[in-house]
């Protein structure tokens, strides 16, 4: 059986998380289970954990791939943690890990997951009005390389109907 | 939900795979599937594909972290890819995202999963007879440090019975 | 003896480096050399390969560290090749190698690089109408902690010249 | 100017590392400097604290790659720093940027760098005499490839004669 579709959600870590920001990534993860696809964060706290909490709690299955080198650093919302031992290195190894990426807003670690997503030609949908630094990349290209633009969308629905079309596209 | 646990099964890659390599390690990933583990595997040929192979046809869940930062170089029973684009460097991603280990056979590449996982403190677990430059560390300590003791089993059902009272204990 | 101060040069690669870039990133490194400082590079061409070239010239101490495991894939003016093998994900060594940054335009890549040294707390200096996405950081906090701005220079005397200042503060 | 030679040393780190390690880590450290190439070590302590030690007494120039994010960790003997943030996976960076290495004893950490070392095909000398468990693999292949194989000599200088002669041939 091949390797099921695999979907990044990064954005706000605990810092900046606001009741906005958890809302809405949780219903992202809930969506990205009810879609039967594997949901990839980044394992910590903030837009991370509410996901995986959404994911687990519509029976997804959900990956914490963490900057520490032990398991028991995760949210306990991941069925499966990869401790790197990288430190924030290990942002570069969830952009490699995704089909595609969903963006919640966030500061200079989303960014550098964009970046590295960008870099990698992977899908990159962002939900419109989570502020932060992200938000002025949205429906814009990160670079001169127009290939892939970051796609500003409304809704969790949305996100997860949009990067499934452009992964599959 | 906190995390499920996670069995890394090593050893031959696809050179030096024999038939009966290939037979012990679809049985071990089938018995890390039936005991309800996650099975970790480096995701490509010889003991990672067969161990993968057996897991999944006993519904269990796979995992493979790949050299290469394309996943559509990993085998074909991975549910699902992390391709870390790191080169033989993802040999230490294995052992930090095991809670034990189970070794069939093995050059060096093994060897370095090994070292990686004794000093990250795993319990290891070895099926004895599989050959390779591992044999030699069978139920012997890797250097000084003796809280970690490479235990030799007989079958896969014992390997995966005594990773677990390893793990657990 | 006590390391030597690093600095890391980073910017446009080969492609969107103008004979301007080039010129600015040879005398950048130049200043580096002249200053008694270690240069650290992306070690590939560009920017990268004209700033070596410039500390070279000076009698600098040149630092490649580049995303290939083969230590002759970079440009001919590293005294030193780390040949990471992980691939982009190298933009974060680069950063957590240097002691201060100086940035010379660039795309994703680059802006990779500066959120990885903006995390990690590494004092950022850019060259002013360099160009690329990087310019809209210029004087700017990469995100909310304002603890890291992105100090705008002219020339790259005034870009070696303010970043040992913020080294040594 | 093309890149220098690059020697890796590696070897007890500070647990383990007796006083006849440390003379003989200092000397190779001294003879890779005279001979005019770079030396690269894991930047710690026990064999790469000494052979730094001897290669800078030597006017040589030291290069530690550490596991830390933080270059104050490094022993005090490193002209430049290297800080991975990796944890113990900087091992494969070692060598990866080795152009050859020469062992002086060593537990499961420098096991793990000799397995890496071979993988990628680097040149390996091994010093007599030294202990540990590495002590079992001198002028023996690590498996079943037969071109390199760890070459046993007796003496620091032997040792970088050696290596430097596997490295041009």
């Amino acid at each position: 059986m091949p390797k099921r579709i695999q979907i990044l959600i990064i954005g706000n870590n605990t810092n900046g998380c606001t009741v906005e920001h958890t809302k809405i990534a949780y219903e992202t993860g809930s969506e990205v289970a009810k879609a039967g696809h594997v949901l990839i964060t980044g394992g910590l706290g903030g837009v991370m954990e509410a996901a995986s909490h959404g994911a687990q709690d519509s029976n997804g299955f959900t990956i914490g791939i963490i900057p520490q080198g032990d398991a028991t650093m995760a949210n306990q919302y991941c069925d499966v943690v990869i401790p790197t031992g990288m430190g924030l290195t290990r942002d570069f190894l969830n952009a490699l890990s995704a089909d595609g990426v969903i963006i919640i807003g966030g500061g200079s670690g989303t960014l550098s997951e964009i970046c590295a997503s960008y870099m990698h030609n992977k899908p990159i949908v962002a939900i419109r009005n989570m502020g932060g630094v992200t938000a002025q990349f949205i429906d814009k290209f990160v670079d001169h390389r127009e290939n892939i633009k970051i796609i500003g969308v409304d809704t969790p629905k949305q996100a997860v109907d949009k990067i499934l079309e452009l992964i599959t596209s």
